[in-house]
């Protein structure tokens, strides 16, 4: 058995006995919102942006870039589940920053150019995190009417930046 | 001005006048794991799981499903930041359950075939996780040496079963 298994089912077995209160809750954010935001261990995006179970939708992938999948899930949390809003919030100090695609392929040895993989890695948050809003925006299937914003989120201090 | 956003505004403000404890966090996780889970707004890993800032990656999508990107952001969590155990935690009640492909694609007005979208729509919980940890443990780039577990999360009790 391993240890950090056994950690969180110890962690979930204290959680799910406080749990009666949440087993209502339905499937449709309650309040229709989406966020997308990176996998990086420091962020707490239920902490940072304040949500209880059930308010919103959360999108984690290495970057918090907008990816064909985390297009998919915004579509799906919009056309299936009533979002209307979605924030974008990538991060200071992020470990796609600043390394490149290459750089990457070649810690994995992929030296054949037809397996070479775009890990979305990008040099500048504000430009990264503009460039992602636009392709969102401009996606066919995204409505005009969906509300989309830019935060960046400063991991020294906590603190959300709107762009 | 948008009056979610003001919500999370005003939310993070006083997440981050408690910060400082944080400030020092590093990027790699500190117990060397990471979660993929789905997008769903009643869940929160870090609740159900016991996490706190700094500890492990989170990755998130529609049906917490091993998608391209899911793949792409849990590689980069091993080989850059030193994951060595990922946890595909998949659950009850999901949106992308019991829906069919076809039917996304109706929503969306999608009926040219070449435009058509593989959402990840899926038919059976643990059938779904079965074939998910398959595809992620037999990926070319994945090593043998990482250890994969599935689990399922009740969002009736908030408990987590392993597969």
């Amino acid at each position: 058995m391993s240890e950090i298994l056994n950690e969180i089912l110890s962690a979930n077995k204290k959680y799910a006995s406080g749990f009666k209160s949440k087993s209502e809750l339905k499937s449709p954010p309650k309040k229709h919102f989406a966020i997308l935001t990176c996998m990086d261990a420091r962020l707490d995006p239920a902490k940072f942006a304040g949500l209880a179970e059930g308010d919103a939708h959360v999108i984690r992938n290495a970057g918090g870039r907008v990816s064909d999948d985390a297009i998919r899930s915004l579509l799906i949390s919009h056309k299936l589940l009533g979002t209307d809003e979605w924030f974008v919030i990538q991060h200071t100090s992020c470990g796609m920053c600043c390394v490149t695609n290459e750089e990457i392929d070649k810690e994995f040895g992929i030296e054949n150019e037809s397996k070479k993989i775009d890990w979305l890695t990008f040099e500048d948050n504000k430009k990264c995190l503009k460039e992602d809003l636009e392709k969102l925006k401009n996606h066919s299937l995204v409505p005009d009417s969906i509300k989309i914003h830019g935060l960046i989120y400063d991991v020294k201090t906590g603190f959300l930046e709107k762009l």
